[in-house]
């Protein structure tokens, strides 16, 4: 399977969000994040850089 | 490989722009794409969505 696993990226460390994101939704500063599993979170962030060949999501808060 | 194809939607349809993408990078109002072959383009547009069980990025102009 090819999804990713979401990090929130603050003070120099990559914090695990969510696991196996399907889905990635930017909205009005925020972003929506929903896995294989159906699970969903909505985080006040931005895209900092995607690495999928690493299954790498690396968000930051705005 | 888990790479994505991206896209720019556009007029209702979505346009490919770069085949195999591994890297996405958004930077002052562009995004970067980098593919596993090393090619590069960067577009003025803004994530729409991604939905990476599809391989799918999809870009809307800014």
């Amino acid at each position: 399977m090819c999804e990713a696993n979401a990090y929130l990226f603050e003070n120099g460390r990559e914090e695990l969000l969510l696991e196996q994101v399907d889905k990635v939704i930017p909205q009005q500063g925020e972003i929506i994040l929903e896995n294989i599993f159906g699970q969903r979170k909505i985080v006040k962030a931005k895209i900092k850089e995607m690495a999928l060949v690493d299954h790498k999501i690396i968000l930051e808060k705005i």
